[in-house]
């Protein structure tokens, strides 16, 4: 057999940063980011808004453009795009479409930017847009929720929705830069605001105890939006997210994704409820049924099942829905045969073996699965 | 300043066969790979057909049923695809929309394959439809023609023209193996066959003067189709392609495209035919131009620019054409903005210093340019 291996490697690197106020005239972060990548006086850069964010920061377009007339080092395109929030953006085809209308127009090449300012949605339609266009424009991710600056905003995934089935189609592509801002967190609404904890909850208990008891300490500041409280827990969310990313499979060749604990059920369970349940809320149901089946299946200790069932009670999170009372052929186990599905090979889910230690299984025993979500009804009904 | 620093490497690592057979029941290469890399026991394949190769190989779809009826290790997916080859086949959005509805109708996961067969307009719509489906399927590429088995195909990239902008959409997406088999070179017309050699005129002359002499050598005999001759130029072709793309920057992140010496005026030349000229025809003429102009700029000697002139003559090339009949504000001068502007960056040309040794430089003087023209048309003249 006659054949070359071909064998080699390509290096990603990109800063996340934590700041505040990005578009005030002091301050240079993203000014010196682009003096730092400077490769031609004819870069450009082209911004993607999140409606929900230009009517909750109605300065902020004004802004932008203050910053590009002081600050000169890539072109801002004044022609700034504002699309809708929230899952009807990666829904809609039009404003995939829109972004490569502007690529084209402007001919913003490879070395120009483009950057998304809000949810994890739009980021999610502006990264595959640009990660598509010309085979890759450098992408700058500006999140403005809890949910986006602790978790999808941070990694390296983009995706629309197509055929009606969430992130049909998407790519691998790490952003040029993340900028997490704390001023777009403070006009969240409370809905918001706690839906990112989940994912915080979610990373603590697979990957880090000591972050599982800080959260459990600091329960009652993070409800009352206390901003030092949210703030750390969006550095440390972000810290363990990105460790796992550059440690593990960072494209997701393997069966294996360690960080979607809780989210066979979630995914599903947010179609289901046609996105009126949040990401992060769906993720707290779907965090409490696997972890009650964690227990129930002889891997976690029930009073840390309990321990995790009354912090995210505690958030204000619903541990229970409708959809989530599990019955033989009830739709959302299509959930665990679509989550095999979208990542190929044999069915991998992650469950706990202790509080911050993950544990992979194969196999799900759906006898069992029907006990934990009853489990899960009666405490909800109890508390 | 605040911020995490984010570092990974991605790995990648694929073969490049070379067979004759593919789909003979004795040849097991397809098989052994499968085995190899076997992950569930629902792993699928589907198959797009270039529908040139299937006038040409009438019985293919047949052999291919035939030998997955033997080798069980993946399921084939028997509706096969077959799609228009050429340049036609990424401009018709729809045909990169079939791909996406088998994989929804198929349910494809990331552990099956997609696999093309055809030449590298096939290849690069097949490529692009299985990276960007549930964030990359796994891509079987298996060229058939010599340019495909030399250059594209061996390669990392894919691609649709969108806008009319050849390539605008696409990504870098390794494919999980390459299979070049020389039965498909067989029914090659002569100006396909033909074609694919003056990429290896192009790899030979940036890279390697020995590879350059044996071309000379054996110019006679590719001519005259002598398969010999042919494979290992083919092979040849392929590792020096490949080796440039394990050694460089294989995404293309900075400026320079050290592959494309001779492309800007063909990109452009291909275009402005209406693609009537092949691709392997159009890089021999911007071959002939820049090295006139290498030699007119006194980076090479007369004797060595007239050696490669008369290579490309003798292998049945045209070297001039009313398109590259350069004058001030020609339109194949837009070529050069077009290449800078995909790639993105300043402009970065790829011209010779020796046979066998490139040299990059970032400004191109246009009267010489015109004056180069003008020697390659008395010299087509004259010949």
């Amino acid at each position: 057999m006659d054949y070359i291996e071909q064998e080699f490697s390509v290096k990603f690197d990109y800063r996340v940063y934590f700041t505040t106020a990005l578009f005030n005239l002091s301050n240079t972060i993203l000014d010196d980011f682009f003096c730092k990548k400077k490769s031609s006086s004819s870069q450009k850069i082209f911004f993607v808004i999140d409606q929900n964010v230009v009517e909750t920061h109605p300065y902020l377009i004004e802004e932008i453009s203050s910053y590009f007339k002081k600050y000169q080092t890539v072109h801002l395109i004044e022609d700034i795009l504002i699309m809708p929030g929230g899952e009807v953006a990666k829904n809609d085809l039009t404003l995939f479409n829109k972004i490569l209308n502007a690529v084209n127009f402007y001919n913003i090449d490879r070395h120009s930017y483009i950057a998304g300012i809000g949810g994890g949605s739009v980021l999610d339609v502006v990264g595959y847009a640009a990660a598509v266009s010309h085979r890759g424009i450098r992408h700058i991710r500006i999140p403005t929720t809890t949910l986006s600056q602790n978790d999808s905003g941070v990694g390296v995934k983009n995706s629309i929705n197509y055929f009606n089935k969430k992130n049909f189609l998407g790519t691998f592509a790490p952003p040029v830069a993340v900028i997490n801002d704390e001023q777009f967190l403070k006009t969240l609404s409370d809905r918001d605001w706690r839906s990112g904890i989940a994912e915080a909850v979610k990373v603590a208990l697979i990957k880090d105890a000591t972050f599982f008891d800080w959260i459990e300490n600091n329960a009652d500041q993070l409800v009352a939006r206390n901003m030092n409280s949210m703030n750390f827990l969006v550095r440390r969310c972000a810290e363990l997210h990105l460790e796992h990313i550059a440690g593990g499979d960072p494209f997701e060749m393997g069966s294996s994704r360690p960080l979607d604990f809780g989210h066979w059920s979630a995914h599903k369970l947010e179609q289901l409820t046609n996105f009126e349940i949040l990401h992060g809320e769906a993720v707290a149901m779907g965090i409490a049924l696997d972890s009650m089946y964690s227990f129930l299946s002889g891997r976690l200790t029930e009073e840390k099942a309990e321990r995790i069932i009354k912090l995210l009670v505690q958030l204000g999170f619903e541990i229970s829905h409708p959809f989530m009372e599990i019955k033989e052929g009830s739709d959302i186990l299509l959930g665990l045969d679509e989550f095999r599905e979208h990542l190929g090979g044999n069915l991998t889910i992650m469950l706990l073996r202790d509080i911050g230690i993950g544990e992979e299984v194969h196999e799900i025993d759906i006898p069992l699965l029907i006990k934990a979500s009853q489990q899960l009804k009666t405490y909800s009904e109890k508390k």
